[in-house]
């Protein structure tokens, strides 16, 4: 590589890093939320969920359980469960993997759980019926000053570019979610990572409001 | 429903009929294209495949004929293979797909193969190495009428909105395939049809040239 070539790409990420619509892309594999209640059903033997990896969004994380999901027709083996615990149960699949359960689930925000299907959880220690299946509907977390930023408030639906090799791609229906506490960051599923080649460098873009 | 819902809804469905860049989705599932040489490795005792069901493009059928696509990582069991037999064998997976085989796959028109993985295609009666495996670019097939409807010529790059309910997309890197037998159609994959929540009444429309 030569100076004029190193210059080239040094620029390119100078110009990205400081983009004010730049937004960085978290891919949610399926996962699980229990309530303490459903934990101490499932785990008889444990005190609490374990901290594999903390997420970005801070206080959430990765724990070391996992469960299965089984439906009608099918069964997800070994899927995460997400800490900490929450005041209702929630499963978060992709939508192929709601052709292998066998149930039609709603594309939904976290929380939004009105009529929302039911499936079991099974340990090898305990089961639960869980009501609250959906496929997350994509949103961006962030905090009041990037939402004052963007123009934008709770709820709001903008347009997010994602430039990547082969498979550009412009997701629409993206929910704004505001909050004190949130970082700036894009929530899709594998689903959406995969049909816009998202990698670990690629970035989103808000291009509509 | 009353009189006028209805009217609104006919009207709704005629505009949509009626508009020039309006496109037909087609979602590939994974599927496996056969040399009449690999079909007879893989199923001595068969003439020829047998069709399960004619496809949009003629000539094109979905066979009863399955094998099973193995990599490094992991299998995927019962893939449907695809005639009429062609020049090359080629596997063609979802990205999802790629993960669960181990190997890192391209994305690429039909038929550019080069420097693409090998895998192993296995049946109860036999099994071949496969080097031509890719997760599908998008496309879209289209007669010589419709390229020139379009303004557009082999290998072009356009834009197509997805007009789904809830996860609306605009897939850019849509490579425009005209041929004088080819019927207008937009093929995308598994990933890039959960992606956009694409049904079957679901339909593209060209946006940007």
């Amino acid at each position: 590589m030569d100076e004029d070539q190193l210059r080239q790409i040094i620029r390119k990420i100078i110009e990205e890093e400081m983009d004010p619509n730049r937004i960085r892309i978290g891919v949610s594999n399926h996962h699980i939320h229990l309530t303490d209640e459903d934990f101490h059903t499932l785990f008889p033997d444990q005190k609490e969920l374990t901290v594999f990896k903390p997420l970005y969004q801070h206080e959430e994380f990765a724990s070391n359980q996992f469960a299965d999901i089984v439906g009608p027709n099918g069964t997800i083996k070994h899927v995460r469960i997400l800490g900490p615990n929450r005041a209702h149960s929630q499963v978060e699949i992709a939508r192929s993997e709601a052709f292998t359960l066998g149930i039609d689930v709603p594309i939904r925000l976290s929380g939004n759980l009105d009529n929302t299907p039911t499936v079991k959880i099974v340990t090898k220690d305990g089961e639960v019926e869980i009501q609250g299946v959906i496929i997350a509907k994509r949103h961006i977390h962030m905090s009041l000053d990037d939402a004052a930023r963007f123009g934008v408030k709770l709820g709001d639906s903008v347009s997010v570019e994602i430039e990547s090799e082969e498979r550009k791609t412009i997701f629409e229906d993206v929910i704004c979610r505001p909050r004190k506490d949130f970082l700036l960051e894009m929530h899709i599923d594998t689903d959406e990572a995969n049909a816009a080649n998202v990698n670990a460098n690629t970035i989103g873009k808000i291009i509509k409001k």
